[in-house]
């Protein structure tokens, strides 16, 4: 036989097209480009199907076989020799939805590099003992339908199908309604395969391997998250003729109220916490705001960590809850994903990887949410970032190198390799 | 001859018809009434041109004349006898105007009052020594158009038409459009008119007078008003990713400007200063605000009190004004009223009104700018107030009870005759 297993110091011979992965890149951006910049893809629109289609297109020509399922998440199977059959599949990719004015790599890089690897595997005489799996998730934004990474929550089954068609987009269009109107929907499934691993090339986000001059971020776990909309009520009077101490404004309770909630984060270490919205009532120059409408993002790596900080937080809206002074504050759970730790196997591979490509890794805790972080519950998950200038992202400004794209397309590959590789024992 | 001088005693037994009155004032209420509860005339709608019509026809059936001027102002003149032609004459009102739900009396009862005491004049046999002039006046509220007052600013000379003609509303809609739409304009004016005094009946807006027990509020003078638009621009990045020192919070930095902008109201005697609106860019839940924009309201009833506080103002937004830091601050200035001290004369007429039925007076300063503010800069000004219960206003649950209204247009007859009254000397 001509098929003796790989060890990963012949995996770094094989290389990744330079050339046409930063072609396809542009190819994919130039689908839903905006005017003057910016990419826009909304989940379930015509400019996201399109991606996907692209994404679908070249997976038919590399003769793979592509299933779409009742979500419309797409997966392109590289199924192993017969011999392998029934071995847990490897599956890497992201997600190709955008934000409404986005860069061109979030999502999108994940997907074209796991479209990368698995041209230069078919192409090469390597054969992997595991089936394959190219995934490309929908809606993993949740911009324009809620929740985000819907398509990897439906996929982990932790979100039912009649929950996905009955979301609403601002115009009050459900995505059973899109699914038909855009025939983006299929009735592929995975459940006649066994999947073993994930594994997510994304740019970091964020800025920090940028501020440690590292080249690939070896990402151990993803931050837990907890989301809140806070109410405070007051009442509205005139800003000229109510004396100041008998005025219930509720800006300026719901200002105290921020104000406490950030100093959290100089308490407890870990902490991350953003006010990223609010809005008052009724909003006018002249006329007291008896209103304010504002959301807390508070992300911790540690589960006991995250638990903390909701109470904390949930002590001090208590405290500010005070209706005898007319000054009301309520508060609702918008969204909660526990913090995970990535398998140790996965990072190893990763690491490995790194190591034998001769490049930079920095270990580190992904801030943001993924699909990874998701399908971390039932498979064997882990990630790979590359540097992000300015941690700029969700912005037409978002942007990596192309060595750096390069470098994170080549460690994919590898990693991949690696988890999919012959055991020794079946040599 | 049988037109002798009547003494202010014998005024008082002129009474103004209680139930017409009352009646009137819901027969304009009924004209923009919402479904529900509330009241919508917006300046230069059809809603408004049919509250002014309503007048109008009153006006016509009473026997006065009426002009109408190049923006809408409506006026109805009751002329003297002959022999006083030249006299300065005393004009009373307010608008007809209304924010987007308002209630029924900010701006309707002056001038329903105003009728009201013309009524009462025509069918006595007390003949005034200078002409009365019904004053109704467009655009009070500035909901609609910048900026508020418009009218009794083009009556002073303030605003010129061609401004008047050019402002738009959020719909791109210029008043010059509306103007001839509606056929809401006249040729009409009063410059072969000499005018004496300006004196307006108006709810108070506020809880100073409910607090206080009294009838009456005998106002004399009005705050002035100081309104900034203020920008904060810092770096909008992702909540999960971006570790909390390296952040650049707008929204962060926002709180902390408003909170010291707030605590100038505790070093300031007199100083009211409200952060009514703000607004958060891009306002997602996890990203970090790039740009907030507020409003500062400040009032105070001194000129040097006001150029005091906006001089601390500046000197607060010039410190928050960290470029170094990538948080910078810049304002422009909205609008500007200085305060105004209202005729001795006129507040004198108002009190002995007030004396003469018995009421319990206060003296008191205007919390709200009106068009008796703008009026003061050319004519002998003054206003009187009824309580406003809770001091609610601009919202449908604005309430006087009906004693209060009667009081207050009773107060504005008496007053009214005072100030128009033949003079001694013509006896």
């Amino acid at each position: 036989m001509n098929s003796p297993a790989r060890s990963t110091s012949k995996h770094v011979r094989m290389q990744i097209n330079t050339r046409r992965l930063l072609s396809r890149l542009d190819d994919l951006a130039a689908i839903g480009a905006l005017p003057g910049s910016g990419v826009q893809r909304l989940a379930f629109s015509e400019e996201d199907l399109a991606g996907r289609n692209w994404v679908q297109g070249h997976l038919e020509a590399l003769g793979v076989e592509v299933r779409i399922d009742q979500v419309g998440n797409l997966f392109g199977i590289l199924h192993p020799e017969p011999r392998f059959a029934g071995s847990g599949a490897v599956m890497l990719g992201s997600h190709t939805d955008t934000v409404g004015r986005a860069g061109r790599l979030d999502g999108s890089l994940g997907v074209v590099a796991a479209l990368e690897a698995l041209e230069v595997i078919v192409a090469s005489d390597w054969r992997p003992a595991r089936p394959l799996i190219l995934a490309s998730f929908v809606n993993e934004e949740g911009v324009r339908y809620m929740p985000d990474m819907m398509g990897s929550l439906y996929h982990a089954g932790d979100l039912d199908l009649a929950t996905v068609h009955a979301a609403r987009d601002r115009d009050g269009v459900s995505i059973q309604e899109e699914l038909e109107r855009l025939n983006y929907a299929g009735s592929g499934h995975l459940s006649d395969l066994v999947i073993d691993s994930f594994l997510e090339l994304h740019i970091e986000q964020g800025p920090v391997l940028e501020s440690n001059g590292a080249d690939i971020g070896i990402v151990t776990g993803v931050q837990g998250l907890s989301w809140f909309e806070v109410t405070v009520d007051g009442a509205s009077n005139h800003a000229g003729t109510t004396p100041m101490e008998l005025r219930r404004d509720a800006g300026k309770h719901a200002a105290e109220l921020t104000a406490q909630l950030r100093d959290l984060t100089g308490t407890m270490a870990g902490l991350r916490l953003t006010i990223g919205s609010m809005s008052w009532q009724p909003n006018l120059i002249n006329v007291i705001p008896d209103r304010v409408v504002f959301t807390i993002d508070v992300r911790h790596p540690d589960p006991a960590g995250l638990e903390e900080a909701e109470a904390r937080i949930q002590s001090l809206l208590l405290a500010s809850h005070l209706p005898g002074k007319g000054l009301t504050v309520s508060s609702r759970p918008l969204a909660r994903v526990a913090p995970c730790a990535f398998s140790e196997r996965v990072v190893a591979a990763v690491s490995g990887a790194v190591e034998g490509a001769s490049l930079m890794g920095h270990r580190m805790i992904s801030g943001a949410g993924h699909d990874a972080h998701i399908l971390s519950r039932c498979y064997e998950a882990g990630m790979i970032f590359i540097p992000s200038r300015g941690g700029v992202s969700h912005h037409p400004d978002e942007y990596s190198t192309d060595e750096q794209i390069v470098d994170g397309a080549q460690v994919l590959l590898h990693s991949v390799m690696t988890l999919a590789d012959h055991p020794v024992s079946a040599t």
